[in-house]
């Protein structure tokens, strides 16, 4: 990065392909830096009790004086969830339209940040300069309001970056994407397009937010005698204010329900982005005071996540809605990979409880289909295309999509996490790598819990523990108390007294084996007691529980 | 059930819907008692380190004398996956078809239970006699070749058990699905169908396998310079016969790779269940000897499982095949719900490697879509509809098919696990419950890990564990040694020395306090050291490790 010079632009993912949620790519030239977003994702399977992931932000803090400005797209978390634990270390100023910021600015009150970081609020058609680099704030549409994309003027060239985007002609509220711009952008001449992929593979066209909303009445119109339930995803505003639509037109109040939807419903009825008539909207408590076929509540939980409140209505656990055989619920969603098994799991709960479940075709996507890429390469001509945004398969249905309008494959860059691509009007390439990784945060722990702890996580949670503890006369191997077993999350011990019983045996006979051979090393005896166990639980139970022995010494 | 008298027959769903994949049915009448199928199900992500789940079968083993054996539909792991364990308890006969029994043969050699296990081969047509039972076995189509569904004739009339079925008018083995003799049983009258739901949800028809053949003829055709490499379910002998066939049309040398697939293979060429032309099967060993474009790879792992062959060519720690930018690696399977994730992270690698990849459409279901459900229950004209297999919502589907053809109610049975229906001519209700559940086989360990040790290994796995170690006087509360900490799972030690040097204060602390109350009861030594200490981590990291206090006595 440090040799870039002779007038070209690098291109770095923070996060990317193989760190996916954590979006976040560093444009550097001479010794400007910026920085697109600063997502979060959430943990894998093979990451217990991790509560959420964000980037390595190493190579920034390397460059902090180089660092001029993190531009954010829109307010999702995997563009804004690092946000509060990136802005603790990084000194730099924060650029973001105004739902967006209003998002934000939540977050950080609630880290206790708001006063040290320093904000501005973006309008669309707005430039920033940040050392070398202009950036403007173009309209786009997206399944949140105020989602931009971003053209970023250096003096190696315009490189314009999509955000997440559909192209949405009927938008519920505010405009159009403004297609006008981008093709004015494009007339001028642009190197690269950073290009949102997420529904690559899907050809045609995304449908407009505004038919989910036929279909709301629809449904309201068919279950005029029973109470509605509709989980959708907490920060989609618009479909929020369709609900609410429906709702007052058919003579139904509306009340909310779930932590993160009461607020960014509050954040955005604050800066008016979503109108709701008098007398609709109520709360919760409410509810009682209605006849179940007059109410409608909005909840979230689509995604089958165990605490929220719908998977709490669903299992019984709720504390003040009880699903009836007269409930009609909604799914206005679909399952984000990887959830596909919860989201099920609460709608055969509600069906049990003899509600009655929508989860089909009640939906549509934020982001843009093959067609919609195509017509914006179309209007921006780039020089050189970079898919970006979720999985390898959604990139490279992105880059054959450039393929199929012409572009060579030199033209195409998939770029991993970490890779410097360096790129003018001369020519393109990976020059490099620097380090990125993700950050594991585990309750109050920034980083605290590495590949060693969550290891011995997945080994715990596989087979349990066997701890082996043993009183030794100081200096000596002269055994005072113990070898004493003591097992969390092996087997049962009711039903284990007998292989516990052979166990210790075999420690005892380690032991005597030990002291006829007069060793005194107690590293020793710890490896040979650890040893003889393992093979013996090995033999009688195939499992391998960790097996951790303490001498304590008196 | 034991009251089942006035000539009706109980059915008992020991396995089901709250215990899915476990497929086993009772059917009680008088003192007889059969059970269908005896099915497995492969662990949740709450049950760490469990590697399979088999059904409880206490209600089985209190009614041993009058059980007089067990039929299976067909050879799927969730049809007879734990007949192993089963049959180690339960010494009652087994009827199969031929194939079917040939791959239970290879289960219970690998168990040491060939000898103990009395096994009959059932011929589509035939019937057995069972104490006051008879069953008949009737060809159908499915994924697996030889799957039956049983008509069961008792005193109170006729019940049809589907199994997993299909009707595949162009099956690429065998006959069609006897849809005659359904017919011929149906005129005859049926007291209650019980009816594979898996697919109730879609409409229309599930295609011919034979479709996929076809389809394999047109990937081989856009290959030609390729290496083929195509992924699909260890057990579908039909489809891999048809990748076969196509190789030979390509003049291609073909291997098998995969423990599972290659003995059920083995087994179903043994039986002539696969026409392998000469010179056309080839050992992986040998692929080498030929260009990879003359050369077509058949595997298991097409459902992202971490350790099969697929996965392990993925993640390029395959011993002999590597993954190259002149492979079609083809997904010829959909992931089954829950799957999603793991089958998408190896295209994504697959991808990465360089390799083409087709995973849509290269596959056919072997379960019965909504207008073939029509059609069986057409022709059987039951009187009671037991929608079975799937989850709740696909039960709940299949009741709403047999809505749709005029069922009341009334005449619809959703079973939960245990459910008592008795039913006859004259009526039919759920009349009282049995005990079931799921028993969790840990390596060899059968039932040994219960809630408590699943509970440990989650909170081992979320937070990790705490160790106080302490050496006490015998009788006193006089310390020789510690309070000393070990940690594992919890944070990194590198990064927590201040932590844990803190948190031995916090015991020190403790033990004085104890100390100068003169509490000598090491019951609330330990109480009070493990309350002090679960205190003092939850505030300084947000985290509730398991907390575990020893004491050696000297």
């Amino acid at each position: 990065m440090n040799n870039e010079k002779n007038g070209k632009l690098s291109i770095i993912p923070l996060g990317g392909v193989e760190l996916i949620g954590m979006n976040m790519t560093a444009f550097c030239y001479d010794d400007s830096i910026i920085v697109v977003d600063c997502g979060m994702a959430f943990p894998e399977e093979d990451m217990p009790g991790v509560d959420l992931v964000i980037p390595d932000i190493s190579f920034l803090l390397e460059n902090e004086d180089k660092v001029k400005g993190i531009f954010i797209t829109h307010g999702h978390e995997d563009h804004i969830g690092a946000i509060p634990y990136v802005m603790d270390q990084l000194s730099v100023p924060l650029y973001a339209t105004r739902l967006t910021m209003g998002i934000i600015d939540h977050k950080l009150e609630e880290h206790g940040l708001m006063t040290r970081v320093r904000r501005k609020v973006v309008s669309f058609g707005q430039s920033i300069n940040a050392g070398c680099f202009r950036v403007e704030f173009i309209k786009t549409n997206h399944s949140i309001q105020d989602a931009a994309a971003l053209a970023i003027y250096s003096p190696a060239g315009t490189v314009v970056h999509t955000g997440d985007f559909k192209v949405d002609y009927t938008p519920v509220f505010g405009d159009q994407i403004d297609l006008q711009r981008f093709a004015e952008i494009g007339k001028k001449g642009v190197l690269a397009l950073c290009c949102d992929s997420t529904n690559a593979e899907r050809p045609g066209f995304t449908q407009s937010e505004r038919t989910v909303g036929r279909t709301f009445d629809n449904i309201f119109a068919e279950n005029q005698d029973r109470r509605i339930i509709i989980a959708t995803f907490a920060s989609n505003v618009d479909r929020v204010q369709q609900i609410i639509n429906s709702a007052k037109k058919f003579d139904r109040k509306c009340a909310i329900d779930g932590r993160s939807m009461v607020s960014i419903m509050a954040t955005a009825q604050e800066l008016g982005y979503i109108t709701v008539p008098e007398n609709t909207l109520i709360s919760v408590d409410e509810l009682k005071n209605y006849p179940d076929n007059k109410t409608c509540l909005v909840t979230t939980g689509s995604q089958g996540e165990s605490m929220a409140a719908l998977s709490r209505m669903a299992n019984g656990v709720h504390k003040k809605i009880f699903i009836k055989d007269t409930d009609t619920v909604i799914f206005s969603s679909h399952p984000i990979p990887g959830n596909e098994k919860a989201v099920s799991r609460v709608i055969n709960e509600l069906y049990h409880k003899g509600a009655d479940v929508v989860f089909q075709d009640v939906h549509v996507s934020g982001h843009a289909c093959q067609e919609e890429i195509k017509l914006i390469y179309s209007i921006l001509k780039p020089r050189y295309a970079i898919p970006m945004h979720g999985e390898y398969k959604h990139l490279k249905a992105g880059a054959e999509i450039a393929k199929m309008l012409g572009y060579d494959s030199d033209h195409i860059f998939i770029l991993s996490s970490g890779d410097v691509l360096s790129l003018n009007e001369e020519g393109a390439k990976v020059t490099g790598k620097v380090h990125t990784g993700s950050v594991m945060v585990d309750g109050l722990g920034v980083g605290d819990v590495g590949s060693v702890v969550l290891k011995d996580r997945q080994r715990l949670a596989e087979d349990g523990i066997i701890i082996i503890v043993m009183t030794l006369q100081s200096g000596t191997a002269l055994v005072l108390s113990g070898p004493e077993i003591v097992s969390r999350g092996f087997v049962y011990v009711r039903g284990a007294e007998d292989l516990m019983d052979s166990a210790r045996e075999v420690l005892n006979d380690c032991m005597s084996a030990l002291s006829r051979k007069n060793v005194n090393d107690w590293n020793r005896i710890k490896t040979e007691l650890k040893a003889a166990l393992s093979e013996f639980v090995w033999k009688e139970t195939n499992r391998r529980p960790m097996i951790l022995p303490i001498i304590m010494e008196v």
